[in-house]
């Protein structure tokens, strides 16, 4: 996991450098284009879900695209076939290998849509059911929590809609160098990892893009170090479950510079009533406001600052699961390819 | 809470009286039908959301319509002004009173969407934005937690959906009588609260139509007892968090009759494997199999489960709260209408 959270930059410049004009994504996005699609729809599970839910945000603000996240069950155990005309379905998996993804978009592409794989295996049976496929090129990924093919996975997805609008990939360019910068904060993460030591439960929270790198960052707590990881939009919150928190479960808020940082400026006064005790990953003001936290590099556009905001999170995932005595390579009850129907 | 719980038979008789042929429900499925929709989006927040969860299984397996939940924030934090000729839009909401879906409904509205408002306000901002109202006639909700406007929305989105197909109000007749009888089983339910009283977080999880009822019924839980619940479908279960689940971790299981509760045998073996404690709501056989759990009347159409599902969930979750020294009727830090933007 160590090594493969470090690989991302170089990961993210072999796709920026494969994504030129003859490449899958501009094949897939010449396609989009063609389609003209009136609704987009994705499917995905687990990590890639939260990819997904970046997607969506994504096309919903920058395309003016109604979306939807599709629960594969309604297509696969339901049999649902809806008439999927003038939809693009895109479906996102690292191995490309669950049998509900593959049916789901096989059934799609039958009743009408568009549909594009993004994986990363050009082999797999999703890239094969789909019409147009994706590759992430993030090379094999060992580790069952996944790092590498979730940043991966955003910039895939972030490079097929920029190119859809016409877009190069220039917006992108100074991502490499600013993961660099975070993944050499790693010791300093290892270090602030120790206060949550013996947490038992915590939140995670973040508004608008930084919505998917709340979940992704409690479902990589959750499978490493088996904590109870909860994560929330910053509105969501307010509806309810704000009442949990107390100052025994930590929060951990991401406030990145834009639109959605802005947002939980309504959500930080009432973690303070809470007595929540708060690490932010964001700017440097609502990180020196917070308990602790990691100042994410400045400069970077609001929609691609979730390639950025998640490391810090997978730092700190690894880190106290190794404190806690825990193996983040091949954690208890999982597989790396989950195969459900 | 407790008496909000007991009124919820008679909420639906009411309901289910008043959904006669010059109903609201019968003018909104009478403009529904009309209007043909190719797309339906939902937007909704909290309790809210897990009746708009419900709706979207309805509206994608019944109804074969590709679906999506609104993430409020694309329209009203972001701005986007998507294009929505062609598209259905339903605001779920209790109070019809948070500014953030007041918003987005009528944003939709003037972008050329059909707008049904579901709240249990007639003269709320939300009924007056959207360009029909379903009133759900739940009468005046007191305790912080829903319960009964939970339900009464669900049976207010069965109701205009089976309106827009045509079909009457006949198969949710035998709801009340069958929600009566478990109503009836709270002191039951009270005595097998006691088993979690010292656990600190907890699992909800359930398959297809029943996945709305483990989401709410989480968020019951974090509502009045503080903690850590979380709901996964079964299947996204097994795609990570599983990892956490170990013997002190109890899962709260829904498998009714039908095809979501078939569907959650692939994930009870892998519970076992985890040491984990079950409770099942469900069939004489899962609940016989598991650790507790409470045996769901016989005999009701798998889409109308989930009315009966989650009664059992709210009475634990009021009975846990008070076990647990808590006030389930003014959780600490919550207010009845939250206001979001």
């Amino acid at each position: 996991m160590a090594t493969e959270i470090q690989e991302q930059p170089a990961v993210w410049r072999r796709l920026l450098a494969a994504a030129g004009e003859d490449s899958d994504i501009a094949r897939a996005a010449a396609l989009v284009r063609a389609y003209q699609p009136r609704f987009v729809l994705f499917v995905a599970r687990g990590t890639s879900d939260h990819a997904a839910l970046y997607a969506k945000y994504v096309a919903e603000i920058v395309h003016g695209l109604p979306c939807g996240l599709v629960s594969p069950s309604t297509m696969t155990a339901y049999g649902a076939r809806p008439d999927l005309t003038g939809v693009l379905m895109i479906g996102i998996s690292q191995s490309g290998g669950s049998p509900d993804l593959v049916q789901s978009l096989a059934a799609a592409r039958e009743h009408g849509a568009l549909t594009v794989a993004i994986t990363n295996n050009a082999g797999s049976a999703l890239a094969s059911a789909a019409r147009a496929h994706v590759d992430i090129q993030a090379g094999p990924e060992l580790a069952v929590a996944a790092t590498k093919s979730y940043t991966a996975q955003l910039l895939a997805v972030h490079l097929l809609l920029a190119a859809v609008r016409g877009e190069d990939a220039g917006s992108a360019a100074p991502l490499p160098d600013a993961a660099e910068a975070l993944v050499a904060g790693d010791a300093t993460v290892a270090e602030l990892a120790q206060r949550y030591r013996f947490a038992s439960r915590l939140v995670t929270t973040g508004r608008g893009y930084s919505y998917p790198t709340a979940r992704e960052g409690a479902l990589k707590l959750m499978e490493t170090c088996y904590l109870s990881a909860q994560a929330f939009s910053g509105a969501d919150l307010l509806h309810g479950p704000l009442a949990m928190i107390d100052p025994q479960v930590p929060v951990l808020a991401v406030a990145a510079e834009g639109v959605g940082g802005a947002a939980m400026s309504q959500v930080f006064p009432r973690l303070a009533e809470q007595g929540a005790d708060v690490f932010c990953i964001g700017t440097p003001d609502t990180v020196a406001a917070a308990d602790a936290g990691v100042v994410l590099p400045t400069g970077v556009p609001e929609q691609l600052s979730p390639l950025l905001e998640i490391i810090p999170l997978q730092q700190l995932a690894l880190h106290l699961a190794l404190a806690r005595g825990g193996n983040p390579d091949a954690p208890r009850g999982l597989r790396k390819v989950t195969e459900t129907l």
